[in-house]
């Protein structure tokens, strides 16, 4: 469900020295060959052909062609010389039985339904067995009320409606996409008492904003709906009814009444074509600024009896059974390290950007691997290709077959990467940064087929080229800029969710990496609709799939280098710098947030925004919340610095490795195997316990972004201040558990 | 000509010990009473009244209810015993005898004419003899061209278009209004090579992006025209055949061709309506970001033989009448020091707005200083109240007037204060810095139909509330923030041009000001279109013309004020923090442009603008034009903070006043009286003669928009270094000459 491609983001820049890179040095040296061999082995056509089949039907979870796709999987797997199997789960996954929107006042006419055929993408017109356009996991119902538009319908925007005394009680809130997850729309309204949700792709954001609208170029046509899932993934993800256990058919379940993250209002995702017919008719005072988008009128918030709506859905809230194909291919000297590899193969009509280009880039890798093995090489670990199922509705496939098999994984799984939906552009990169060099170093040595340069390179040049001229920068863009300038590696991006790896990180602690190309091209103007198809794919986002095959290039040397050698080479002085810069966010975060409420105090107590009110457009001074208390971060602020003197010492521990006695080296490698599961505490974050990860997690108000140190992050942020004097207690205890496992280390090699 | 309604802009707060404070304080003692007795005589009724008939017929420059409004107003100004006149010039007017506009391929289509009528504005249907959207002094001439998309026309949008190897030459260039002055549209596409030139307005700044459209709300409709000057006023506004001189009908004359005030190459202003027919059939890249306006389509920069337009426009070139009534009110005890007082009366269609709004308030002061002489009052100073006609097309009555008047305004003129179009609203007010204290002392005293607080009290909150939670502030806006918390005085901001006090200021060295309201309502929505009506001004921009009558009160404060007591009520600490910050801008200026220079060429010696472009719209390195050097200010920087010194020593001097002989009163009056014209030199800045003020000028590439210490600063930014030395020179010479003045104040007080 990967939204769009991101660059590079904003993580501190190292400046430790490159302890590593002796291991990944000479890991290429020695996988030279093997790499040469990889590439090889990689085709577009092959990708192309799978991709033309994969998509050529809808795939979404409990369709016959995603089964089939699974079955293909399966036998192309077991062809390649991969021990295969499909793992099967029971999920609620609910689909529609009806979908009704219509304008009722101020006259009646007929919205929403499928999405209209484009003469130029043949697929567009071979609608049989596709699902309508709706939000899976919202709530059934049927109302008719007032609209009242609520821009991304975020918190700050539930604000600037309150400045304006307009309530959303018992009203259908009609919500833009952006500005925060889908899923976060309806989940706010219902909070704040709405009887339904309309959420539309505006133009400015996702339209012709950025691109020609489809056929002509990539963008999303007026009629153009983006599909996804509601469900409360901030609580959990995977199948609501079997939150931290898979969902076997034997498995003790919820009902969908008392299953926290099914939503209970109905919710629609409509066109920017549909949305024009409410948005022109809404009364109240005219929105300026960024709580408009691009649509031809002015903005109105509404709210009044002139425009109502009625919204109807009605699900079949079966269960359906999933699909996962998992390949192994056994390690020779450590089986029981897994390196583990996923991408998920349900989309929500042919998926053929979300997710097939990834999954076919994977599938190259599966098959180049296989030709390794039939040349008589195996990896020194265990290697486990996972193509999950029902990843759009909510990570079901890979969060259940995580659950299942936790103990294992926690065990075992010494890595996870993930892949999605991929495009041509630039390389991107999010996950653990103590993999932040290992990721860099690969992309030192994978070509951009447009440039001729490294994919790294490349990625350089263009965090350059926009930061030209660019005098409003952000902090976070102004280190990966030095970075760039400077030619070394560049910062990764933190993971929230939207992807495969949240069971992997978030729940157990495995360290994950999320990867793929972007930023040209379609620009995922066709997400989640009819119009993801083969035709756009190759007309716009990736032609001739020549980026999936530089994505298995990058991703099949992580894998290949993770699974070979004594370590996964990862480097703890870039985590080390990371914490603390993510440390230094979070007090003046607190200190920002303290200085705002006193201004506001301030502003109130002088009238301020009564006598600034403009008559056309009254309001009263925002909600008077108190003042932000001053919160102590000494134990915080202490970890953070002990972290980086045991990473520093650590690091040149493991630089030193091959000196040490095996004996030694043994121990040393024991203890910083499993040393990112030490960022799990097992009680999780205030009022969200699978989530256990103190270091990242996805926003609870943001949905996909992440937020590091959560516990402690958003805690200030909601205002609940007792949780974060407590968070900062247990985050720094999970920062110096881990110091404590690198001083370990550093005192085995000795 | 003003567009739209600035806050307070911009300036450096008042650091030094309130020195004048005396003055306007015992003056508004002194007249309290009288501006009482002022106030009484303002009435909204009177304002309407005239507003309505001098808007009910076209008044632009020529037409016959021009003349009648300029005979009507002098028959009011002597009904309320001025001794009034009306002074005539003889200036080239271009008027249009036809104008062409069609589309030619990919179809035929023809655009342009006269702007549609809308019902509920009866106006909008009677346009008898109302001149067609055009813009005054372009070039005539008929061409056929394919047609470029420029965004705003400026130098960085060409800069844009090179880096895509997109040229204009022999090309129609299509300009949305915005981002610099309309007349710097055609001028640059002429440089540039282009044959014609396209103005809209687009929905983005000036349409549905901000308001509903007409007649829902205030908003420029689909089918709205911005007429206009693109008469090259960055060299001397004026009548083009006889710069530096009065258009008295003896005057020689340049002729048309040699007038370097008139363009060359035909250029229309168009609607979103018909620009939409030509953006949404042009070819090439898609823009994304800032260079895209609100149309709902995506925008391309064209250039293709694709879209060709035929482009003709025929024009009356015959001298034209102005009517400018002068009104004086002689002073009592200093007759030969006049306070002089302006707005135009001159509109493009019925100009209800602009400038009737302003006019009508300056009739309302007249007709009530007019009552108060009838009591037997006079003023110290001699006031003269002036109605310009020939505004729009290029300052013309007020700079032929001034030219003509030069050297007794040289003499006598201690203070000009100009208005214009005026709005419901926040106060603005821009001017001679040394003048900052008396606008604010003003502001004060005036209170806010709306909030019952002063104009100044609401000015502030507006400043603070718009800056709560704003955390992306430019320098000027944090010092405009800082002041409104400290409530104390307000900045003022640098006058530019684009209404009538530029004659007075840039050209004689004359104290400016110009004042007004607006910043709610239309909001400038009917700007030069035939929808700037009576219907339009009542219904959205100043309903019941409250707000003039405000204006009206504020006005009539400093005028009374200036007119009477010991002197105009100037601090000279305020004008030398100011410059004091103008020269520190102009340090960064340079530093920073070498410090972009420096990074354009490593990163072009790099090759990363070619590694970073996407094929879909691939660019190319900007221009390299070297490296800024190092520019000794030195000169510049002693003289600044040498005018510091002087400031405060002759505030404190001016504060001792009272207590001085007569005779060391008078030198030091003397002395004070025609301070501001020091900062003129009399060879101008470069290229522009005309404009001899080396503090304040508009800009030559932003038109209306101030350059402060211009010789300086505008020769850094176009790179002319050799004339950025000798105007660091000329203008430490300007302050030095100002601050010798102030010195020797200093010494005739002691």
């Amino acid at each position: 469900m990967t939204m769009i491609a991101r660059l590079f983001a904003t993580v501190s820049l190292l400046s430790l020295p490159a302890a590593g890179i002796a291991q990944v040095a000479s890991a290429a040296d020695d996988g030279k060959q093997i790499e040469r061999t990889f590439d090889a082995q990689i085709s577009s056509a092959d990708q192309l052909a799978w991709l033309r089949d994969m998509s050529s039907a809808p795939n979404h979870v409990g369709s016959p062609h995603n089964r089939a796709n699974a079955e293909m999987q399966l036998a192309l797997f077991k062809e390649w010389g991969w021990d295969a199997r499909i793992e099967t789960f029971q999920v609620l996954y609910p689909t529609p039985i009806s979908t009704t929107l219509e304008l009722v006042a101020p006259e009646r006419t007929t919205l929403g339904g499928q999405e209209p055929a484009v003469a130029e993408d043949p697929s567009s017109a071979n609608l049989q067995g596709a699902l309508p356009p709706y939000v899976a996991y919202q709530g059934d119902g049927d109302v008719t009320a007032p609209v009242v538009y609520v821009n991304y319908g975020m918190p700050d925007d539930y604000d600037a409606l309150a400045a304006r005394g307009i309530s959303v009680k018992g009203k259908i809130v009609l919500a833009r996409y952006g500005g925060g997850w889908r899923g976060l729309k309806p989940k706010l309204a219902q909070e704040h008492g709405a009887a339904g949700c309309l959420i539309y792709s505006d133009p400015a954001d996702d339209g012709y904003g950025e691109r020609d609208p489809f056929p002509r170029g990539g963008g999303r046509p007026a009629g153009g709906v983006q599909r996804g899932s509601v469900q409360d993934m901030t609580q959990y993800p995977g199948d609501p009814l079997t939150p931290g256990v898979g969902a076997t058919a034997g498995a003790k379940r919820l009902t969908r009444a008392t299953a926290p993250t099914i939503l209970k209002i109905p919710a629609l995702p409509i066109s920017y074509g549909d949305a024009t017919k409410i948005m022109s008719r809404l009364e109240g005072p005219v929105i300026e600024g960024r709580a408009r988008g691009g649509l031809a009128l002015a903005y109105h918030w509404g709210g009044t009896d002139a425009v109502k709506v009625h919204l109807a859905v009605k699900s079949d809230w079966s269960l359906k059974t999933l699909y996962d194909v998992i390949a192994v291919m056994p390690g020779k000297t450590r089986p029981e390290e897994w390196v583990v590899r996923g991408n998920h193969h349900d989309g929500w009509v042919f998926g053929a950007s979300d997710p097939l280009t990834g999954q076919v880039a994977l599938m190259s890798e599966a098959k180049a691997i296989g030709a390794l093995a039939k040349t008589g090489w195996r990896p020194d670990r265990t290697i486990v290709y996972a193509s999950w199922d029902g990843e759009e509705p909510g990570l079901l496939g890979s969060t259940e077959w995580v659950e299942a098999h936790a103990a294992e994984l926690a065990r075992k799984a010494v890595l996870y990467i993930n892949t999605d939906g991929n495009g041509r552009g630039f390389l991107y990169a999010e996950g653990s940064h103590d993999l932040q060099h290992f990721v860099n170093a690969a992309a030192r040595d994978v070509t951009d087929p447009q440039t001729s340069v490294s994919v790294l390179d490349r990625a350089q040049a263009n965090v350059r080229a926009s930061g030209y001229g660019d005098t409003s920068r952000r902090d976070d863009d102004a280190i990966a800029l030095a970075a760039a300038r400077a030619g070394g590696d560049m910062p990764i991006g933190a993971l929230g969710s939207g992807s495969d790896y949240s069971a992997f990180l978030q729940h157990l602690g495995i360290p994950s990496l999320d990867i793929g190309f972007g930023g040209e091209g379609g620009g995922g103007g066709s997400y989640h609709s009819i119009y993801d198809s083969f035709y756009h794919v190759t007309k716009f986002d990736d032609p001739g799939l020549v980026y999936g095959a530089v994505l298995s290039k990058m991703v099949g040397r992580l894998v290949l280098r993770a699974a070979d050698g004594p370590r996964v080479p990862a480097r703890y002085g870039d985590f080390a710098t990371t914490v603390s810069r993510y440390v230094g966010e979070v007090k003046k975060l607190a200190a920002d947030q303290r200085e705002k409420d006193r201004a506001l105090r301030d502003l109130t107590r002088e009238d301020v925004f009564k006598l600034a009110s403009n008559p056309d457009d009254p309001t009263i001074a925002p909600a008077n919340r108190g003042v932000t208390p001053l919160i102590d971060m000494l134990a915080l602020e202490d970890a953070a610095d002990r972290l980086g003197r045991s990473a520093h010492d650590a690091d040149a521990a493991v630089e030193r490795m091959a000196t040490l006695t095996p004996a030694a080296q043994a121990r040393m490698l024991a203890l910083l195997r499993s040393i990112d599961q030490l960022l799990i505490d097992p009680a999780g974050l205030p009022g969200r316990p699978w989530f256990r990860n103190l270091v990242y997690a996805p926003g609870t108000l943001t949905g996909y972004g992440a937020k590091t140190l959560p516990g402690v992050r958003e805690a200030i942020e909601q205002r609940r201040f007792a949780d974060a004097t407590t968070y900062v207690t247990r985050t720094a205890a999970v920062l110096n558990a881990y110091a404590d496992r690198l001083d370990a280390a550093a005192v085995a090699a000795k």
